[in-house]
């Protein structure tokens, strides 16, 4: 299909649009980013590659590594870690409490704040060096050595880490955190400092349109079964309190981060990922969800 | 693919699994009902069809059939719809009014039981005589003259309805019922009472894998879009807060009944009816969901 | 104490307030009130009476009413009474879905509308004509032939009552009600409908300040026990989720309506009507809780 | 009154009732208390003493050192303190999330651990030495050099203040914590090991007995209103989720601790302290609350 030139019909239909949104402002690194920056990059399941706009510009990408930390903590665990966090949407917003109270400190999914905690502290429980460890293993799926943390990111994310602390504490109040906080939560926040372009997360999420598969090596990252429930919970808490309307509106499972990022994922198809920082109201990327809802309209292809 | 062969081996694992969980029993209807019962039958687009056990036997489809109310609906508003219902799992259980009333009267979804009434609603709106109307649309898009209500499942409903009394007398106070309650209430007790087989079932269904197509007339029921829409929305809220577990473990957008009925959709491929009236804690067909689990496993074959 | 020379002092004080607030508007018979009526009446253990302003002008006691029906209920049922309603403060507005959904049905206290319904369907267990041994009683307890339902009123509140009938369903559906909801609901329509002025209502009351025996007649009306346990539920529960700050403020043990008025408490002392139509956004009258803060800030007298 | 031939009385009638309720168990210290101790002390506002049981032994009161900590505050803020912390009863138990979280980091009233906590971080900015000078404030007001923090429970506490930490950073995260968060949180903790005798901590509540005026110095601890106001809060919020429960039946303003000790205020009258470690579902003493409502019950004297 000719992705390009539907990348360049769409933008010709929204490029006039309003802006719509704010930039995450919580932390000054995050509100310094250019508010219009907009890049797109698809690859295909055949490595075909296809980009928009500033597709080449790094940019934080926030929760979407939490789709990358649960694919190593799922390997490690197997089917036990569903005891420790649930595989539901939660109705509330990413960073609620509440549902945490009532559940008995096991967080509905591992996207919420306090699900990708229980992740972090499984993968310290069985790292010797959490930190390298992980970083190895985005390098090695995305098949590029250079991606890093961004220290200052994650440095100023501590910095103002509040609401996670009350999350990790409440669950620690409960049991379901093994580990030293401060060491979870070190760990945790230099995991939503990554840094890539539209063009690395596209490629590194790639295996989630290959069952698991590297494309390039042909190694195995996940069983075909364990991709493609990652991929069902991506469809189902990927965005929120609005995965309903993302599910409804593109078709197909993704994840979004505060920086303005979304990746989503057509199985056996391709892996597409979109940056445009300013948020709508529930937190994720307004153009990039209007880019991709076009996209899977106009190309009539979807998962349902 | 050899449907049948595979639906005999998922019977040969499971057959002597302890019986799970309880024959729902709110209404005496329901109670009396064999929860020994299992029956399954699958239709491909290509009109291939897959049975196994009670497949020709009746049973109450319950809140499946509200797939059918919102596709009517659908087609009459237009997305106009979405104004007076969400899109989004409800992260509490199906009748809960908590959620209803922190929105305002907007329920989450058209799946959970008030938006199921609000899209009642909606129909009573538009039809002279909603009751033979709707009818004729289900047996229209089933292709089955025969396909009726249950008088005394709907009249037993009735009687114990007070809790759908609640949720839709809420609703009112917040101006989302627009006719008289007394209406809507006989309306969508009807509706949830009305019977089919499992290959009826799975027959009716079928227009949501052909894309909104009718596969014997090849008459429009849905457009793509809608009918993609609706796929989604069952995948998201067709379970409950079961949903993520649904898709999680079977991956196909579904919808299930406490008549112990489920039907789910691989689009373009099938349509499958499942039939056990055992339900779990959250109220799905226990062996069902095992059932459909097993076989998407089996033939690696799921929309992630 | 000379009240009639404070009433003066604080009227001075307050009368050049800006009007704070605005007149119940959910039914079109309480928005008609002039909302600058302002009245005042105390009645003291001794007999003695102390006026001001509109004291002897009639208004809708609304929810003030729940006290005598709960007397009348609570003489009937004894301490059985507190099996199905209870004693707490609901920390949520008075017609909360939410915390009867969580308590399986059973109201925090008499005085929130689903714990009221629940007095009136325990009345109307006990009563073969409601209506009328509940004026009986109210009459009695007043010392008053005059004092009657407002049918106009009632009328009204039964048109728009969905709110309260989402409560009795769901009551209903735990098995709280047991009579028919519409006999219990004309009948809380009623009960609601009283009107009185402040010299009748401060009247009526006192029997809660001469521990239950009837200033006039000396005849018990309540035991002792019981009228100081009212009272403690009136300062725990009489203001809905404003009843701390009046507590606070005020020190008495009271019950508001949104007709405006107020009735309060000071055992061994005095009882005392207040009514101003405006409310503030808890729906309680904002120059009526002013008024009685200073009044008994000035005798530097309360129950603390 | 004869209080001593009363209590003689009480005990006589529940000495052989069934032990009920569990000692605290969360830290070691607590949980190796003689869960059979019993102690009362009664202290008039004219200096009679009356006592029974284990009235000399020391016990940690805990959470009935949130009224002096509030005392204090209230004195040195005045009404701005209601600004940070309101005086609702919570509907919810003492240390929920779930309220905190809806009212944007607002606790309902300084006795659940997230007012007490914001009160704790008043006083950390009024005071250079917050340890030293509310231990000498508690001195002062008891009359008695002896009282102190017990360091074991403090450090016991501290290592399992998870859910308190939870609590303090989500405040933190709406700004209404505005000290570091250890320092405050070690304030919090040694705040809650104080230790005193029935008779030690009968007296040093007298105050609010005697309208804020120290029964021996006759020096003015707090003011009237603001004396009668801490009272009005106790009533509504001193017992957590059964302060309804406790106004009902002993009709006192009062505060619990879940060392087992209750102190309750009869205004112009007396200050009672009883110990009982066992607690209720709730946290209070049974046994404690048991004998104060067959104390008020016996003298028919309550505020009501």
């Amino acid at each position: 299909m000719d992705y390009q030139r539907i990348f360049e019909e769409i933008n010709e239909e929204i490029k006039n649009d309003a802006p719509c949104g704010e930039v995450a402002s919580y932390i000054p690194e995050l509100g310094r980013v250019d508010p219009n920056k907009f890049g797109v990059h698809l690859t295909t399941v055949n490595g075909e590659h296809y980009s928009f706009g500033d597709s080449d510009e790094k940019f934080s990408i926030q929760s979407i590594a939490k789709v990358l930390s649960l694919a190593m903590a799922y390997n490690m665990e197997g089917e036990a870690l569903w005891e420790r966090v649930g595989v539901e949407p939660s109705g509330t917003p990413f960073n609620s409490l509440v549902q945490l109270e009532y559940d008995m400190g096991i967080p509905r999914n591992p996207f919420i704040n306090a699900g990708a905690l229980v992740i972090a502290d499984i993968l310290v429980s069985h790292l010797a060096n959490p930190k390298e460890e992980l970083i190895r293993f985005v390098r090695e799926v995305s098949g590029n050595n250079e991606i890093d943390y961004c220290t200052r990111i994650a440095e100023s994310e501590k910095s103002m880490g509040y609401r996670n602390a009350a999350l990790i504490n409440l669950m620690k109040s409960f049991g379901n955190i093994k580990n030293d906080i401060d060491v979870v939560m070190d760990f945790y926040f230099n995991l939503c400092s990554i840094e890539m372009t539209c063009k690395e997360l596209s490629r590194t999420f790639l295996f989630l349109a290959t069952y698991g598969i590297c494309p390039e090596t042909k190694q195995t990252i996940l069983s075909v079964s364990k991709a493609k429930r990652i991929n069902a919970i991506m469809q189902l808490c990927g965005f929120y309190d609005e995965a309903g309307e993302f599910s409804f509106k593109v078709g197909l499972p993704g994840k979004s981060g505060v920086g303005g990022g979304i990746v989503a994922i057509y199985p056996n198809k391709y892996s597409i990922a979109v940056w445009s920082p300013r948020l709508n109201k529930k937190g994720n990327s307004s153009k990039g969800i209007k880019f991709l809802e076009l996209l899977t309209t106009k190309t009539q292809a979807s998962i349902f």
